[in-house]
């Protein structure tokens, strides 16, 4: 990692730091997942963006099985270092849903509502369709 | 908090859940912060964002010395139930360095550049000039 950012990032206490994925050119907020360091510099040297999976505790490049990747256009530090705004370029969906975003609920009229259709079938991206 | 956030919301160890706060119009991601469940519940009901200082171990009512206050727009969750993001409408600015967001370093060039100016002098927002 280049070391201005060795020097800035404060990573938590498993090495993670929360890394918030926004569309360059629309401002739309796709995401939020986690990057260790690893997961740091492999996006920073492909320019393709690579997370970590809490949840599988690896690697975790998007897309690899969707095909749905997020190309790199600008790696941004909060004021504390402790979190990330990575602007991407979105292919396809960020959503494991099929939804455009992870956003998709929203606190309406005391209950929560989906505010965002599926675009693309889950099973299509994932799945072992014949 | 109302039932289906209740039922929704996954809260890490601390009883805390990552919040990103966007510009409601401009779609500029000011900040990111922490909420407990009674921040959020102190936010839905008087729709000023109220966060949890993981530092000061109090609620943070965001703007109560600076005024620079977020009135919310809306209250989205994510599709893991474990990230918000909250539209607003920010005051004035949301960095407490002055400048209008936090992410205001980006990686250019092998190094981490300042991309913002400030526009609010800090010590005229929490110091005691006279």
């Amino acid at each position: 990692m280049i070391d201005a950012l060795e020097k800035t990032l404060k990573f938590n206490a498993d090495g993670l730091i929360p890394a918030i994925a926004q569309q360059h050119d629309t401002g739309e907020v796709l995401m939020m997942a986690w990057m260790n360091r690893d997961a740091i510099r492999e996006t920073l040297d492909t320019g393709i963006v690579c997370y970590w999976t809490r949840s599988r505790q690896k690697l975790w490049r998007k897309g690899e099985t969707s095909g749905h990747v997020q190309t790199l256009v600008d790696f941004r530090v909060d004021c504390d270092g402790d979190t990330l705004l990575l602007l991407v370029d979105q292919k396809g969906v960020a959503c494991h849903t099929g939804r455009h975003n992870c956003f998709f609920r929203s606190v309406r009229e005391g209950d929560l509502e989906t505010i965002a259709d599926v675009e693309i079938d889950p099973e299509s991206m994932y799945g072992d369709k014949k």
